[in-house]
């Protein structure tokens, strides 16, 4: 799976002037070599790829290492903190230059390796691997898409709770009875996404109903659905460590009316309009735009407070940003989400989101569930 | 809640020399200002304590540290991340010394505040706050109490599937019938804290069942719990933040047989033995040595292959460390972990775990599900 993943990041280095890169962000460890563990490092010289972890990983990092079928010996040290800094150290050629990832090293580990290779210069790099990995493989794209299957197959097994909140009824038996509330409508979500094979949620699950709709980081709570409710449904799935990221808004109780109403059709539209634009060669902040345009002549571009989306994979916000100004090119290949959100307070926030992968021709959804909002 | 705080850590601030410290560590900031979002930074000066978080958190952050009753007043700033940082540099005097906590600030951030702070001199600290959060007070005990209790009921409540699937019984029809895997018991399990009121697992749920009670950091997974089998069960709760630890180990189907029968008594007496060692004065590390002593006599002191606790309350994992050569000196109200356990391949392993908060004259489990085996 991980063919070629060495020799690219290895170009990436030496083009910022680094002979060694010391991996320490542990997807960008788990993309390269296979190995998922909580602890390692990963140095990457031009020649040598030394991967250390502790005594707890010593069989699974042998395991994942060689089923990765990375191109090149990928040569494991198993030990203490104190063993690994020194096969780390002994690995590395006299003088060499030496790449720590500054986004993801403390500066308490950086003080570390700057006593231990006091003979080597250290240099800060940033999204050395992760550029690498935006654009995603066959294998990754097969884990991806049934993490989204998963996401929806799950979404489709309790929506039916949101209908029976819209006629008042309770939630079944087997469920504990009683009404339903944000949190119980998670806890169902998460269970079924389990249940049909996901590792565990892509991230928190996100149920925010009536008021709480509005506010576009609203964690799941007491409150109890109700008829007339919009709900945001934010959640994701993750397969083989990669992860699915959706957003659905339903309006309990039939179709939505007033002003909500508008704000759905809006938000629609400006998520297909979003997703249009998608395509190999455009600007990522083109993307952004495009979705803003729809919501800004409808006048709440106030209202949509956050960017349009970001690139998922082994993490769920990973590159390219997908806001704003974003510079970063889409390339065949590309996973990134389209999630626009218009959000009133007294009224409800609605927020639509599919993950994409960028084709040859424009773009194809991996998230598939329906966008009718009644329920 | 939060009375007094600050000014204990500008105590230790003085006593390492460091004028201003800037809090970055979120667990920190929500214990020094009550502040729980998932974004922001600190500023604590002789005289001025400055929160700064982003938009999202306008109306949160005020209401958190007006509920907080921080003893100070808190100034609370809203904005990007670069007006969060010019309001930062803004609050501190001429020249001040300003210490960052290098253990939770990356390089590049480091950097950033180099540049930005030329005329000032940054110095990496290291657990000052976090020494501070060791003793709990009443109402952080208050709250670890209420998760240690959501704990041990959510226990009680599906503590019967390991007792059907040691009749063999397929687990209810209301649960989805069928066999009884890892994931299955840690889901319900999981569910059970929910309805009880847990915010979430206080970390990814351990069931380990069989093969896999021998390797202590086990993820659930899809094997099937049988008669005959170990199965260790190590969770928590989160109640207002604060987190319970406890691990239970099963033997599915009735009183264990042969080897595995001694490895439960071990440890068993091994963690008897370590809480009874626990009092204030008392070094950690004398605690790690006392389970330790137990398990060496039985002959399996190479299979007790992690430390003994570890400090627990708004992170799973705090200060003090309870293991080989532990230095910390437990005070009345530090709140650790007893967790000895052996891992024996071929036999299963044996983990038994409670959370202790030091009293006067000893400790006082807060996690208080039997010790009874045999299920």
């Amino acid at each position: 799976m991980a063919t070629g993943r060495l020799e690219r990041v290895r170009r990436r280095a030496s083009d910022a002037s680094v002979a060694a890169l010391l991996v320490t962000n542990l997807s960008n460890i788990r993309w390269l070599t296979g190995f998922s563990g909580s602890a390692g490092m990963l140095l990457v010289t031009g020649e040598r790829a030394v991967l250390t972890s502790d005594g707890r990983y010593r069989t699974q990092a042998a395991e994942q290492v060689r089923s990765a079928e990375v191109d090149d010996v990928v040569e494991v040290v198993i030990g203490g903190v104190v063993a690994q800094r020194e096969a780390i150290a002994a690995a590395l050629g006299p003088g060499q230059t030496v790449g720590l990832e500054a986004d993801s090293v403390s500066w308490s580990d950086q003080r570390r390796w700057a006593e231990a290779l006091e003979h080597h210069e250290l240099v800060p790099t940033q999204a050395l691997v992760e550029t690498e990995r935006t654009v995603k493989d066959t294998g990754e794209l097969a884990r991806m898409e049934r993490a989204a299957a998963i996401a929806d197959e799950a979404l489709a097994r309790v929506v039916g709770l949101l209908a029976g909140a819209g006629r008042g009824e309770p939630v079944p038996d087997g469920m504990g009875g009683g009404p339903l509330s944000e949190r119980r409508f998670a806890a169902a979500l998460d269970n079924a996404m389990r249940e049909l094979g996901s590792e565990e949620p892509a991230f928190e699950t996100i149920v925010a109903s009536g008021e709480n709709s509005a506010k576009p980081h609203a964690r799941p709570g007491d409150r109890l659905i109700m008829p007339g409710d919009a709900v945001v449904v934010d959640f994701g799935a993750t397969f083989d460590g990669y992860r699915s990221d959706m957003t659905r808004t339903f309006s309990v109780g039939g179709a939505p009316t007033g002003e909500l109403a508008r704000v759905f059709d809006v938000v629609l539209d400006a998520q297909r309009t979003g997703v249009g634009a998608v395509a190999p060669g455009v600007v990522a902040g083109r993307v952004d735009e495009a979705c803003r345009e729809v919501i800004t002549a409808a006048g709440w571009g106030e209202r949509f407070e956050h960017g349009t989306g970001h690139g998922v994979g082994l993490d769920i916000h990973e590159a390219p940003s997908v806001g704003p100004g974003s510079t970063a090119i889409l390339e065949e290949g590309t996973v990134a989400t389209v999630e626009p959100g218009v959000y009133l307070a007294g009224v409800g926030g609605v927020r639509i989101e599919d993950t994409l992968v960028v084709t040859a021709d424009g773009s194809r959804p991996l998230t598939n569930f329906t966008k009718d909002v009644a329920v």
